[in-house]
């Protein structure tokens, strides 16, 4: 088995276990950190390993590739590094490639930068500046639209010719870990709304993107410049309310039944790393207007997956139920695609926007949220255990993977996305 | 004449013209000022002028009242003075009310830190966390229902249980002043979707309250807590492009229609300096539920109006016709609903939110909206230059006036909202 992977220093890393971690050479993912009540700043991961960059920084290890590395590093989030733009971006990922191969002339200096990730606490990776939540899959967008709108065309006249997107809360974005606590609010009653805890909260599996070089107002960005702006990706667990949404949205959309929480990974995969994983997207048919027309591939390559326990579950012990597998490369509308369409009227990118993709959706089996999974709760879930659910229970935990590559290319791991739900407070 | 404002050397301001200038000791609203290309820092306007408050801080003018003066004033936006909380806020006011009031023995040193705003550049005067835009005045929800759901009930079933609001974008919230560039998109045509510069480009005219104290996730705020976390208030205006929003707004709300830009006032105005013009809220009927449930008078008694004037009628110079008074304390959901309903949730507040009261419209004639005030383009309205308006067209300025006061209290002038219309860019 001495394919290229394993006989090329280059594509090894000196670091031990790194390279069928999910975390190796090839992946070099950005994170905010802290150890033991220290203050947070930017690291990248390799292996069970973080490289602590403003250890690295200050020890002059991107003296030649940035012009002030313990600015870009020092945290308190990644927000510094990312405003640099492309050119630094590939700059730093050449170099730390450099260090971190296992035929490193520089492995001493750089190991005195390594933390274990188990002595690490993962913080929000960088300040959201504008979240934008697309509505990119064509399987959840059918799937939704028979549920709300049951006898009608389930996709509304503009579906295919822009991608539908609207603004969530971005002070509401949380790392992987933080608890969800179940939100209340207006629901509708047979006799007027009702108030209470939220009796159909849900999932929503998706993968973000986070804007790193902003742009400026009035001025579009066409689809060819994304990897000027966008510097890498998360997943997104943009957790839902339905009840409240169902009641809410009209006219305006949906606001509090989203904005109670949001949760992203703690390291977000740089678009670098997956360049390998592009592939050709679906066809999109009617052609679309020009201004979203697209040479490259643009399709991402990565397999998602959602994991459910109860609380008793966890308690003994019992892995995930894996509940659905949805397929993102089949999304209809891309990145490039996304990016120019929201900025087309003039609107201008900020470093931290995020844009993510919306609910990704497969066939019947592997939808992204419990509303289609369930069918609207008409076929409930049976878990491992033995219970049922339609909707998520307090104490339920929720984990989101993804990963790129594997089938003879090195396999990188999207960091996992988790969240327990804690019952309202009284 | 005597009455208190004019004898009472507390309530009359040393600053030569301050007291019938809409600036008076009364105001005291805070702002993000530059002179002569140095950095932005913090300042309060008085007559036509500006307390540096990084001058004045430096100074030790607010020693007595603030742990760190220099770094709550320092900029370059209020930030960091917005983050202190009420109790902070309350006791600086106190202070500048004492170093300004006609009496004062200590105007020599604060007189050495005032500017005038002649030599001044007016900037964003915070960073926008998040923007949310409610839909609250009961005409506009009506008029604008007729509008595009004509035969229907214009009120939706939640409209009169809930103060309907959606989240806009924070990035492209822009100081007075900014021009707007035309946003192009997609509008529906005859054979499906076009693409080119707005036809339909609008106004809305609004009310936006800054947010100082941030709260905590999974904790809602209620009503009465209004104070502990609302800062000011400020104009907004709402640009809108009316046809992209017709066509994309289905399913999610409102998105590129809005996103291009949003105008507001260089200065905020304390909410204290408000108290005296809260007034009773009309009637809610049916009943609010309990976290709705408001005891103080909350709506707000502000003198508002939209001005207009063509490129010609500048030129020319040629003031803005008037061409809608608004009245805001006719608002359906009032400031503290739409506080306890945002974070009713769970959702958090951060320094820096923004929450606006969507488009305040009055009778007929006094719409808040081109939409409106010319039935969805059907009534031109015609300038005194004798052109004719439907929605804006380029060269366009647009400048949104208000007040509080007058009729033997002193009126305070809310930083008015001005915007010129650029072609977009080709």
């Amino acid at each position: 088995m001495a394919d290229d992977a394993t006989t090329d220093p280059a594509l090894r890393s000196w670091v031990p276990g790194a390279d069928d971690s999910g975390f190796p050479i090839q992946h070099l993912p950005y994170g905010t950190f802290s150890v033991a009540g220290d203050h947070p700043r930017a690291g990248v991961a390799i292996g069970d390993q973080i490289v602590d960059l403003a250890v690295a920084a200050r020890a002059k290890l991107f003296d030649a590739v940035l012009h002030d590395p313990v600015a870009a590093f020092r945290g308190p989030d990644l927000t510094p590094f990312l405003a640099l733009g492309p050119a630094a971006w590939q700059r730093v990922r050449a170099e730390l490639s450099d260090l971190l191969r296992a035929d490193s002339t520089r492995s001493r200096p750089m190991g005195d930068a390594l933390v274990p990730q188990a002595d690490a606490t993962l913080h929000l990776p960088f300040a959201v500046a504008d979240y934008v939540d697309f509505y990119s899959s064509l399987e959840h967008a059918t799937n939704v639209g028979r549920l709300f709108r049951p006898g009608a065309d389930p996709l509304l006249p503009n579906w295919r010719h822009l991608p539908v997107g609207y603004h969530g809360r971005a002070g509401t974005v949380v790392v992987s870990g933080t608890p969800v606590v179940r939100p209340a609010g207006q629901a509708a009653g047979p006799e007027g709304p009702v108030f209470g805890p939220s009796r159909r909260l849900d999932i929503e599996l998706e993968v973000g993107f986070v804007v790193g070089t902003p742009s400026l107002l009035g001025r579009p960005v066409p689809p060819a410049a994304v990897r000027e702006h966008v510097f890498g990706a998360v997943l997104v667990n943009d957790w839902s309310a339905r009840d409240i949404q169902a009641w809410e949205y009209q006219p305006l959309g949906p606001f509090l039944g989203k904005s109670f929480a949001t949760s992203i990974s703690p390291w977000v995969t740089p678009l670098a790393a997956l360049e390998p994983s592009r592939v050709d997207a679906r066809p999109q048919e009617p052609p679309v207007l020009p201004y979203l027309r697209v040479d490259e591939p643009w399709a991402l390559d990565l397999h998602l997956e959602i994991g459910l326990r109860s609380a008793g579950m966890a308690a003994a012990g019992t892995p995930f139920d894996v509940i659905s597998r949805p397929d993102f490369a089949r999304l209809y509308w891309t990145l490039p695609q996304q990016l120019a369409h929201l900025t087309v009227n003039g609107a201008s990118l900020r470093t931290g926007d995020l844009l993510a993709s919306g609910t990704v959706s497969g066939d019947r089996g592997d939808e992204g949220s419990l509303l289609e999974r369930t069918l609207g709760g008409r076929e409930p879930l049976r878990l491992s255990d033995g219970s049922e659910r339609t909707f998520l229970a307090d104490g339920d935990e929720v984990v989101l993977r993804g990963s790129a590559g594997g089938g003879g290319r090195p396999r990188l791991t999207l960091a996992e996305v988790t969240g327990t739900i804690l019952p309202t407070h009284r």
